[in-house]
């Protein structure tokens, strides 16, 4: 509790001073005002980040939260749980999606055992802080207890700080827990107030009983656990998941240490609300990547308040979608480094 | 005529049977069926134009086309007409927005002048294929002749060939023209065969006259000049630029060259749906990039049967966009290239 505390306490506003000095340099960069769109937003957003006029991109990681839950006994996906196994052990090898999209911007795959139901090998590549052998079926009681729920956020927190103080200077959030968008959707419609059916999607397959069934185990189990919507915690608890506790530390870890932190799709943004609702001030470390196929995903982003860039009907996970967004924020940098004000043009062509 | 001829004859279909085999292989990754969305369909494309089921991208070029506009007397456009001369100077500096994208990928930024106002200094580093000094303007005669249109398509051939030739393995248009939108939005009202008022936006700022106005150029200059429906080398010397005309020709000779070709905002996919109505094969050969800001974008995309991926708010112009989702299609290779199936995964496991 006192590295979660902490960590809350060191999150710092953004530098407006900055961002101003930023927004008055791209207004006299040789294009028509507002011409780059995003781009400029986004340099804006980096430059009261790290409070540098030219902030530059070097080190980027993706944090790989794994995990396993209990409600798959449930029958709410059609994928076998150990797959969370199998590709806990394969994004080491770079065998998975996000690793080949990270691949394009050089980004570091760090995979982290939040939860998996098998013991990982010690010499499998992965960071082993394992909380629980997986939640619990929260059909049937409370996903895990408060104290591991706090813990699950302090492993993200902890990663995430280990990468920043090795140079990071990007981090990504990304996913791999075999029935994860069912306490994402959870969480959310407690969150919004709304019927779990406004945000429940397929996922990555439901199961036999199809998306009706899935929808009702969720009502089931918030019927059953009664999480208070004051206090995410108890939500995190109650219905949520151990990588998702652990990516809503990676984003206030990022905030504490004034790193920018870009998304994944639907279930790293349910852990951003969580983040949000624990310091509403991480907000503005937040940088959106791709509008996931989830449902719940663009009501999340809308409760957030980000709007993703890129529109590629994906819904992977894994932190794809936030890979696939790092050559954008690279853009962003290379506006603000490399653009010519218009004086400057008009210089060197005297030249 | 006879490049041009020839290059439409050259335009195959891509090889289906590549693509079928890139669709089987992309389904057995180790990933949900589709669940990599919009890269999965990328890279099925790019292996029905390359015929590889491993496709890769090394060289990539955008091809900047730069003219001036006679319609400009009409006070179309808040920026003053030798912005195309200045911003032409500065893309072999490095210092324009495309350039300062460009660069996250190492594309080249190849700049052409097809009929800048003024005389381009020959040591400049651009690529000097003047037609003429900038189209006469459209609301008193046609732009320029259908020579002159021919010609115009033929430079961008001549362009994208040389640097195919070179060993360019993607290619991407991009423009520079002060008061472009005003024939991009009239080429496209008579293609559409809808009121230029539905595809005429603010461009990069409308003159004093302000929207109403550019309208109203666009509607003259349509009635005038009559520009015949079905045939499209007629309304692009009528209403039309000569980048434009020279970015058609860019797609063509990328079609013909069996190299994808990604396409920037509205005035790059005027110049795609120029080329599509020669030769409608050239679609499969097409990427779209961003959804630009303009109003006429999204109906040009439609009619080209194409779904910007990049939601930027940008309309800078210029290749900025298309250069931009250069990085999308090195995720796609990347996906074919170093994901693994699920069989060779586990076969990795094991050892």
């Amino acid at each position: 509790m006192q590295l979660l505390q902490q960590t809350i306490q060191n999150i710092q506003p953004v530098d407006n001073n900055m961002m101003e000095k930023a927004r008055e340099r791209i207004d006299i960069l040789s294009k028509p005002p507002g011409s780059l769109g995003k781009l400029e937003s986004l340099a804006v957003q980096l430059s009261g980040i790290t409070g540098q006029l030219f902030p530059k991109i070097d080190r980027k990681a993706i944090i790989v939260c794994a995990a396993d839950h209990g409600v798959c006994d449930e029958g709410v996906t059609s994928n076998p749980q150990n797959v969370t196994l199998f590709q806990t052990l394969n994004f080491p090898k770079g065998l998975t999606g996000v690793c080949a999209v990270a691949k394009i911007t050089n980004a570091k795959i760090v995979t982290v055992d939040v939860g998996v139901k098998e013991d990982i090998p010690l010499d499998a590549g992965v960071m082993i802080k394992k909380i629980k052998y997986g939640t619990d079926n929260m059909a049937k009681g409370p996903a895990m207890s408060r104290e591991q729920a706090i813990q699950s956020i302090e492993v993200g927190i902890e990663v995430a700080m280990r990468e920043i103080r090795s140079g990071a200077d990007l981090l990504g959030t990304g996913e791999m827990g075999i029935g994860n968008t069912t306490p994402s959707a959870a969480i959310l419609s407690v969150l919004h107030g709304c019927n779990p059916c406004e945000v429940t999607g397929f996922g990555a397959g439901v199961g036999t009983g199809g998306l009706a069934h899935k929808v009702e185990v969720i009502q089931k189990a918030i019927a059953l656990n009664n999480p208070k919507r004051d206090d995410v915690i108890d939500i995190l608890a109650k219905v949520g998941g151990l990588e998702i506790g652990a990516m809503a530390g990676v984003v206030l870890a990022a905030a504490a240490n004034r790193k920018p932190v870009v998304i994944d799709g639907f279930i790293s943004t349910i852990a951003a609300l969580i983040a949000y609702e624990l310091e509403p001030q991480v907000k503005d470390y937040i940088i959106p990547s791709h509008a996931s196929e989830e449902p719940g995903a663009k009501i999340a982003a809308e409760m957030l308040g980000v709007e993703p860039m890129l529109h590629m009907n994906m819904r992977l996970g894994e932190g794809s979608g936030a890979a696939l967004a790092f050559p954008i924020l690279d853009a962003a940098c290379s506006m603000m480094n490399n653009m010519a004000t218009l004086e400057e043009s008009m210089m060197m062509l005297e030249k």
